[in-house]
């Protein structure tokens, strides 16, 4: 007998019978002899409407209010959920994120886990019954309810399989698991059998519709062993743990890449202490989130650094306005950009890895305009235009193409 | 400085546009310089759908599953009328049953309230706040999610204003007060000025749509004083309090009916002591609600006895399968039958007025079939097809006819 949390994301229980699905998928488990702690999102688009209704009372509704809506949306899910089991002659219960016992901090619509005390979930378990918690959704020290925001069904999850030592935690969704790449681009990506928390925060922007970086975070602090699986059918999806096995001998698991991407260079800034500091607080003022940083040498005095963000105009414009502070001689942009990352453990201890992405993209006559590496990632930033082409060209340069063509369908689960 | 409990049922709340107009006529309230603490039901439909959702899912769901359902309509009307309000500029923040501190006892669907702490509500009171409560809802002392069943907004209404010891609970509704008949029946109907908790009870067939008997109860228990009026016009509506003026020399305040009544009588049952618990008992089982019961006597040790119901067939099939043990000669049934009651304080001291019913309603042809009487109201069972023309004779017999014509608009509020 294992002790299984399962969550399912909103489009899993999207409608009725999406809903007894996941029901009965839940018995199966149950039948196995396994205990289960499911934990659900709010269906379909339920979330959207919610925010809709919202926006026509107030533009900006306050946060504390959007949390006492929006926690309405799992609560449905959750109840629905275990009438659904009860239908299937299984005893379920329902418990909000308060229930459940999850303490936050006292913020609005971001609030960190600070703690989860599972009395209830461990007395019902020790009952035979199948639990159903609300994703997403906590309690802070003064009983105001708080929501975790984005990934936070995923956290949920992998928090609650920490607290009650669950063996297993699957993430159930509408895809198979963690591919080599995005098989929309990609018509052989490879759909990876396991691969490790560090590689899969590496291919955040590839996995993050499915697995939120942040609950794989939590999962690595915890060792929580993931499951990435697909709700609508049986195959085995992807194990996300420790260390995947070196013994698979693969050099780069996957290759992710985000679009939207502009470079922002300031050149000729006087290289005094703090200047950086000066340049990205700023920024971060602003909630622009800045990507890589690249900075190369300081000449006569004066250093010319380079960055990378999603809203190239909104950031120019903070530069420009802090010039006052900050001496510089011009600052350039260039939008429409992409960047490309290789990932894998196995680059530790292979070398040439980067110059073969390098010579890859080179080859599809495309220039590479910045490069950022880190111990298991190398991201190269480059022309947008022949994005499709230069993935497929390294998915096959390091082995990563399937004999069989994968289908991949369906929205992707938001939270 | 006033403190008002404002109560808002559905359809007072059930779109965008109705909900803005309920934050104004919030605003206004604390703008005379009142304290505000409103109560709200779930908007319009919401509650319909959800049961719908439970039924594709469950025929039978548990009732532990359905108050978690439940309740999240009133958790969004709580939050959206909360950020309706701030919108006017003006400090909201809502509770749900559990934070409002609503203690019931550990029953699902029809909990009762077993005491209420308000901390939280006076100390966001005391810091200038307008509060909103959802209504129906509370919290057993093991933290399960309750519900009160029907009248239950009303009753938090009411229970509320008890417990912070509220200076009027004033119930919102689409309609503009309680008034002396249906308006629907007899164009003249008056709208009472006021009605005292105990007609208010009596007239329930009248007013149990806009103000549930249970929170008249409460009311009366606790000295509430209540106010119904509409959400859609400033007039005055109706006060219910413990004694209405005696000076308005008002014999009869109103004239309510029930359609749908049955008779049933039981001929020559052995008059042994226990026979009418053994008969009633046997319905309440089936959860047959019987209203009337009228036996007259004893003769040669036989008692003949009558009753209402409203479900007929159920009810003689259960006294039928009750022959064995309590012997009778025959039973006797009468469908489609209406039951007409005038109601009014001022009867206990005006002798005649059941004897002036008897002949307004033999003048207009029917016969009587049943009476039923209790100190401040005179009911009688008659043939259903001259019901509209009995009521108008009776409305304008006790001088209750308006000089005005009423329009009552709207769909009924259910909670």
């Amino acid at each position: 007998m294992s002790l299984y949390v399962m969550k399912f994301g909103g489009s899993s229980v999207g409608n009725t019978e999406r809903m007894q699905r996941v029901a009965r998928r839940i018995v199966e488990k149950q039948d196995e002899g396994h205990q289960c702690v499911v934990v659900v999102s709010a269906m379909g688009d339920t979330t959207d409407e919610l925010i809709d209704q919202a926006m026509l009372l107030n533009p900006e509704p306050p946060a504390r209010e959007m949390d006492m809506l929006m926690t309405t949306g799992e609560q449905m899910s959750m109840a629905l959920l275990s009438m659904a089991i009860h239908q299937l002659g299984r005893e379920a219960v329902s418990f909000t994120g308060w229930q459940a016992g999850f303490r936050t901090e006292p913020v609005h619509g971001k609030a960190r886990i600070m703690d989860i005390i599972p009395d209830r979930i461990q007395a019902a378990l020790s009952q035979g019954k199948i639990i159903v918690v609300a994703g997403f959704q906590g309690m802070t020290p003064d009983g105001e309810i708080t929501t975790f925001g984005r990934g936070g069904s995923d956290t949920t999850a992998v928090a609650l399989a920490a607290a009650i030592n669950a063996d297993v935690c699957e993430i159930y969704t509408d895809v198979d698991g963690i591919y080599s790449t995005d098989p929309r681009v990609v018509k052989c990506a490879t759909k990876l059998k396991e691969i490790s928390y560090d590689e899969m925060l590496e291919l955040a922007s590839l996995g993050a519709a499915v697995l939120h970086p942040r609950a794989v975070e939590y999962a690595k602090h915890n060792k929580v062993r993931l499951v990435v699986r697909s709700s609508f059918n049986n195959n085995e999806g992807t194990v996300v743990k420790e260390e995947a096995s070196m013994e698979q001998g693969v050099v780069v698991s996957g290759i992710a890449f985000d679009k939207n991407v502009a470079r922002i260079s300031i050149l000729g800034v006087s290289d005094t202490p703090g200047v950086l500091a000066q340049v990205f607080g700023a920024l971060a003022q602003e909630g622009i989130n800045v990507d890589i940083i690249v900075q190369s040498g300081v000449k006569n005095g004066e250093a010319d650094f380079s960055f990378t963000v999603s809203e190239c105009d909104r950031a120019v414009a903070v530069i420009e306005s802090i010039k006052g502070q900050l001496p510089y001689r011009e600052v350039t942009s260039e939008d429409h950009l992409v960047k490309v990352s290789i990932v894998g453990a196995g680059m530790i201890s292979h070398p040439g890895v980067a110059a073969q992405m390098f010579d890859v993209i080179s080859k599809q006559g495309v220039s590479i305009k910045m490069v950022s590496t880190s111990e298991i990632k190398t991201s190269c930033v480059i022309d947008g235009n022949n994005l499709d082409e230069v993935i497929k060209a390294l998915h096959t340069a390091y082995n990563l193409d399937a004999e069989q063509q994968v289908f991949v369908g369906g929205p992707q689960d938001r939270r």
